[in-house]
Order: structure tokens, then C-alpha cells, then sequence
């Protein structure tokens, strides 16, 4: 038995891994385009605001290891370019030796991605940066310890988009956030999550503008000088894009598997793919969305850890279905903590009840507590839990999982108000936060 | 129609709120024996600390607020001594006038707490105390300021205790802390989890030992001197005695109202006692656990919240089933948090599994992670969630809280491990602590 994985970084790895575990004998080949696997890409922001730490640190295990503790052949700078479905063999371009091979697959799993959304330039320019890969990360750094820019560009206004800017903020950059669309930052959270972010980026001295949109760049010895806008031009030695992804599909795509509506690789509940023999996993592909019952694109490095794993375990045999995501996502911002679960407003298809509630932190004169504003939102008439977004310094990411636990299992408000939630001062008030929007919500359904 | 309430604390004022908001014409009248009501004594180890902050700013609101915010006849110093259930009047002391008068009631809620278990002392002695009440607090934070006791000697080993311990340690205290039994420190937590409590006590020079009797307290000019054990003298200026609480149960009983096997107050699901008009709530009565599916005594200032409220809206005609508990609880000491839900071993009657991982609190590579050890009981075969229990530096108190909600319905270890939970590297490693635990347990379902 011989798996084949086309991608070697969070879902790639997770199914090499677990195809091995599961059956010693089986050969798994890991082919990676770049010369990184295995690294948590959701740390990069992070990685970048200490510049005197690698951004290698980020990697988890290397090939080497996966080659000796895991007996997984990682195979690097090794490009799925084809699949022959048919003789069920890939062609890959061996990029450091410049040759093209086949090699033969009783399963395949696709792992290829998402790629970083660009804006069509005519030439790169040294200053202009998306943040994706490794590779991305450490060209981004090298620039920054290089080039020591102060004026910042950043192009984008979701979560992303404010975890580099919080970065770049915090290496003394001044910086000009834009976003295209007219209106609000993050916008598919409510406007009482927004504004408290808003009121951060003003607090900061970050320029936030939206409506704009970008005309194009100009460098000058090869660097970037300006950014050429609708509003107007900005000075900038550094740009970063931060305007979504998109799923690397186009192996799958050319080889007649099928796509999903999302523009993602379509897979069941098992993760197989239109072709018997081919299993999807990761950034790539659709995830089945428990509350919606029906496929998102909903990229996430927790998400194609979960996924690889089944995955790779289906491709050897097994018979594991994967439960879906319920909208989960949280990211930190300064001393913010930004987080949410379920549908966002425009998802909800049911007549619903929005209930937001401002409570306190911790215990009733405890030290160190602080505001956390909590928005959830439930059906009318039944109370079911439909999704919940806070803002907060602290015990926000305990509370929005508490929520993703009850969407989980079709939680009514009335069953989230009576949790039995763990209470001590330093931890929450008497009545949680949660339990608090929870009774609110009741009186209201 | 009259709600006559007996008890101010977090039960009683949260029935009488609730009784009063619910039916604006009622009549509702508190009882409190002590000069005090509403107030939040799971703070008062915390404030102890803080020798600058008074005991008072644990008061949520005073007997003037309830009085004039809310419409509630709060009645200070008055002790409600006999129901007589015929009548429906209860025979009340005014110990400020040192006059007894009766009350009647057209329902009336039993809201009396529980009190502090005290060793059999045949004389009062200064710097022997327990804490309860507020007034224990105040008491024990006015001897600690007068006489800068510098050793002290801790009769105890549960939660509150070690909560005291910590206070008194900050306090710059010496400290030894013994328990009756023999055997390790919160024996109702696995050894996994003791170990590093105990750890923590051998860290900060503390002196626990087990296995020790209390044979009496020595005293010189009034003030304690010494505390005698089975296992010798030890100096001390200063003891505290937290061995547990009891209910207050007894003008329950006297009245012949039903005390349920656990020594409690027996109530139904809608808090009533075996008398249709009379409700219980908070520490004085049991509480059902929807694990057991039978009553426990389970005191806990959250709880009493939750009930007082469910009693206060029954006494005037509503029809909430109280949802019960699962058996929470949390605390913070030194640097580490300590917590549990579920069953603990003990309780545990089905045929089980146990599951231990260690693992870390943030993201690869993230500043500031830390390890987290988690205790999980499911039941073999069909990988049932029994009961969880934790330890760590941080972000223990939300994952206790998530499979706290995953108790309230039934969830099985694999639904556990399918959670759709919030990832950013600050928060927690891309495979959270708690999938950990829940993949691992999955296999030994």
C-alpha cells in the first residue's frame, strides 16, 4: 500500500502521520513544493513582532524528523504537477534537480492549501509582501531587520490583516490600514464588536481608511516608495496584503475532480474527494459547517490538523467521519482578545434574537477585572444557540469555547444558562458573563 | 401575597430579588440574622490578602440598596427562630431590641446557608478562627492587623483551605498546614494532581503534614500560644480551622420539614421542600446532580446565585426546574490554577477509563506557554465524559468550563475530541490540551 500526500505542512503532515501510525507497512511519500513542512503558519504574525527570534522557530518538526522518528519519506522542492487518475500516478517536478518523474499512489491525499489573495501588479517590488508561507514570513522579516521601514501599508481589515498590524505596531512602524469596501473594520463581526477594535486602532495612532482602493505602487531604486490609492497617494516603504486566501486547486481541478461551490475541493463527510482513491484535506477543500449542513471554505491551521488526521486514516482504511466546523475563530489584538463561533449575522436564516451584554471579568472587588462584551445570538421561539462574538482582555477564549461546545450539540439559551460553570473571583464574576447574556437572551426568544 | 425569605447572603437575596422583580405587588421580606447581605464570600481569602482593601467591598449591594433599588424589606439582626407550618408564621428575634415576633407567610424560601465545621474548643481562645461569614473575615483581618501574627498554623486540606494558606503566605506568614487523615493534600482530586499542589506547598517552605490530630489550643494572656497535636506542639499566633461547612438546617427541621440523607434539606427539582409553600435554596439544601441523577451536598456561592433565583420565581407561581449541577469547581493557588468537573474517582460507578496528558497552554513557540495536565474519566465502551480535572498556570479555567457544558449533555469523549474549538497560538497549541486528552482516551475506550 502506497499513500501519497501532495502538500507537507499542517494537513499533509497530520495525514502522512496518521496513515503510518495506523499501518506500519504502508508506504507514505510526502510531496512539498517549498523546503519547510510541518510549521504553524497562524504564528507568523506573532513570530514577526520579536525580530530576534527565526522564523524557523515556527517550525514543529522538520523532514528529517518525520523521516527517522515517523518513517514518512518527505520528499522537498518536489511540485505535484499532474494527476493521471487513470494510471493513478502523479507527475511531479523535482525543482532542485529540474527533472520531471511519475510516481504511482494506491491513495492519494490532496494537502496543496490556500494561497494569499494578490493585487495584479505589473512587476514585484521589493517592499510589497503577503504573509502565507514560511518562505513569505522570512522574506517579510529579513526585509523589515533590513530595510528598518517606519511607514506602513497595510492592505486588508480582517483578523490577519490586525495581528500585523498589531506586529508592525509594535516595531515602531506608523501605519496606514485600508480597506476597499466602505464601512467598518472586520465586518463580519457586529458593529459592538467593530467599534471596540476601531476605537483600539485609534487608540494606537494606526490610521484606519476605508472605501479605498489601490491603483498601484511606486518604487524607486527598486523599493517600494509609494502606494497609489482612490484617496489619494501614501507614502509606504513596506505594503503587506492581507485580503483572504484562496484554495490551491488547480492539480485537483485539471485532473476532473470536482469542485465545490465555495471554489474549494469538494469532499464528503469522509474527506474523499469525486475520485474513490482521492482524499482532500486542509485549506484545499470545503468544510462541512455543522449549523449551516453544508460546505464552507473556512481556512484554519487547527481545522487541516483535525481534517489531515482523518484523512489520512481514511486513505488506509478507516471509516471516520469528520464532525465539521461551527464558525469558531479568535485572534489577539494589543490587549484585546477578539473572538467568535456559529453563523454571523448574514448566515442566519432563522428568525433570530440578537442579545449583547457588557459584564466584568473576574469576581465582584477582585483585582485586575476588566469589561467583555458579549453578542450572541439565538432562534426565536426555540432559544437555540446560533452563534456568539466577544471582545475582551482576558477569559474571552474560555467563553467563546464554551459556546462552540454547546453549538456542538443544538444548546438552547436556556441549556447555556444552566451551565454549571467553574466560579472563583480571580476567574469571573458570580454570575458568569455567559450565564448573563444567556438570561437575557431567555427573556427575549 | 408575602414572600417572607430566611437568609441575606447570595441565596436568599437573589430569591427575594426574583420573587420581587417577578410580581411587583408582592411583598417580600428578608430575614438575616447578621448585619450583613449580599456579599460575596468566596472572595474573602482573596481580600485577605489586600490588608489595605476593607472586608466590605465585598458587599454587592447593601441592605439600603435592596431596600431602596428593588423594594425588598431587608431586615438586619433578625434571626428566624421556629416555622410554625400550621399558621405559616415564623417566630423571629430581633437581637438589636432583644424582642421575638412573629411573621406570617404566604410562601416563604429557607435561604440559611451553611456555617463553618469547628473543632470542640472548651473556651473561646484569640487567633482561632474559621471563615465563613463576612463577619468571620472582618474578625480575622482585624486580629491580623493588630497583632501581625507571624505563624501560623492551617487546620485543613481542601480548596479554601489552601486558599487561606496562600493568603497567609503573602501575608509573610510561616505557615503549617495539616489534615486529620493521612494520606495527600485534596484527596478528592487524583494524584496527578495533588502532586503538584504539593510541590507547590514544598516550594513556598510551607509545612504540610497529614495524619494529625487536633488535641487542643494553648493559650497566654488570651492569645492562642500553641496548637497541641498527635504529633507534637507547634508555635502559632494564629490558626485557621477550614475542615468544611455543614448546612444550617436546624429551624428546617424543627418545623419538621424533610432533611434529605446527605444532611441537607431535601428539595425537589423546583426547590420545593417536602412543605408545598416552603422553598430551599443555596447551602442549606441539596442540590441535584445531573450525573449522579440524585441529590449531593454541594455548597457554592454561584450555585446558591442560580437556585435563589429558580426558588424566589417558584414562591410566586413559576415553574423552573432547577437544572442541577455537575459538579464544578475551580480555585487559584500561588501561580496555578486548580479544577474540576464531573465525577470525581470515588463517585464514579461505571466501568472507566482514565486518561492523563501533559501538555502546553499556548501555541509552538508562543511566549509565556506553560504546561497543563489534564485528568480525564470516561466510561469504557461507550467513551462517555464522566469527569475531568486540571491543572496549570493558565487557561485552565476555560477548559474546565468546556467540558463542564459537555457534561450537561452527555457528550462522549469523541465529541470531545470533534469540538470546533478557538485556535490562535496565544491561546493554545494547534491541537488543544483538551483533543489531546479526548483522542487519547479514544483509544482506550
Amino acid at each position: 500500500m502506497r499513500v501519497v500526500v501532495i502538500g507537507g505542512v499542517a494537513a499533509g503532515m497530520s495525514a502522512a502521520s496518521q496513515a503510518k501510525r495506523r499501518m506500519k507497512e504502508a508506504e507514505v511519500i510526502v510531496l512539498e513544493k517549498t523546503g519547510d513542512v510541518s510549521y504553524g503558519s497562524c504564528g507568523m504574525p506573532y513570530n514577526l513582532m520579536r525580530l530576534d527570534n527565526p522564523m524557523d522557530e515556527l517550525v514543529v518538526l522538520t523532514a528529517d524528523d518525520f523521516r527517522n522518528k515517523r518513517g514518512i519519506d518527505v520528499r522537498l522542492f518536489q511540485e505535484a504537477r499532474r494527476i493521471d487518475r487513470e494510471k493513478k500516478e502523479v507527475e511531479v517536478w523535482d525543482s532542485r534537480e529540474n527533472r520531471i518523474y511519475n510516481i504511482g499512489y494506491d491513495k492519494l491525499v490532496i494537502a496543496t492549501g490556500a494561497r494569499a489573495i494578490n493585487l495584479p501588479m505589473e512587476k514585484q517590488i521589493n517592499g510589497v509582501f503577503t504573509l502565507r508561507t514560511l518562505e513569505d514570513g522570512k522574506r517579510l522579516k529579513n526585509f523589515i531587520k533590513e530595510r528598518k521601514p517606519k511607514k506602513a501599508f497595510l492592505i486588508g481589515a480582517g483578523r490577519i490583516a490586525l495581528e500585523i498590524v498589531h506586529a508592525l505596531h509594535e516595531l515602531e512602524m506608523s501605519i496606514v490600514m485600508v480597506k476597499k469596501r466602505p464601512g467598518r473594520i472586520l465586518p463580519q463581526f457586529e458593529e459592538e464588536i467593530s467599534e471596540k477594535v476601531e476605537a483600539k486602532l485609534r487608540e494606537k495612532g494606526i490610521n484606519f481608511i476605508s472605501g479605498v482602493e489601490i491603483k498601484g505602487f511606486m518604487e524607486k531604486d527598486g523599493f517600494l516608495k509609494k502606494v497609489v490609492t482612490s484617496e489619494g497617494e501614501f507614502e509606504a516603504e513596506l505594503s503587506v496584503i492581507s485580503i483572504g486566501v484562496q484554495p490551491n486547486i488547480e492539480v485537483a481541478e485539471k485532473a476532473g475532480i470536482k469542485i465545490g461551490e465555495t471554489g474549494a475541493i469538494e469532499v464528503d463527510r469522509y474527506l474523499r474527494t469525486s475520485d474513490r482513491d482521492i482524499f482532500a484535506c486542509g485549506d484545499c477543500c470545503e468544510h462541512y459547517h455543522r449549523l449551516l449542513k453544508k460546505p464552507v471554505f473556512s481556512p484554519s491551521g487547527t481545522v487541516a490538523n483535525k481534517q489531515g488526521r482523518i484523512a489520512g486514516a481514511n486513505a488506509i482504511g478507516a471509516n471516520i467521519i469528520y464532525p465539521g466546523v461551527v464558525g469558531t475563530s479568535i485572534f489577539s489584538f494589543f490587549d484585546l482578545t477578539v473572538a467568535r463561533t456559529g453563523l454571523v449575522k448574514e448566515e442566519i436564516k432563522e428568525d433570530f434574537v440578537k442579545t449583547v451584554i457588557l459584564s466584568q471579568t473576574r469576581g465582584h472587588a477582585y483585582p485586575g477585572s476588566s469589561p467583555i462584551k458579549i453578542v450572541l445570538f439565538s432562534e426565536r421561539g426555540t432559544g437555540r444557540l446560533l452563534g456568539a462574538q466577544m471582545i475582551g482582555k482576558e477569559y474571552v477564549w474560555g467563553r467563546i469555547n464554551v459556546v462552540a461546545a454547546c453549538l456542538y450539540k443544538d444548546f438552547t439559551v436556556d441549556d447555556l444558562s444552566s451551565l454549571d460553570m467553574a466560579y472563583s473571583p480571580p476567574f469571573s464574576p458570580v454570575w458568569d458573563p455567559l450565564l448573563i447574556a444567556a438570561n437575557r437572551a431567555k427573556k427575549s426568544i
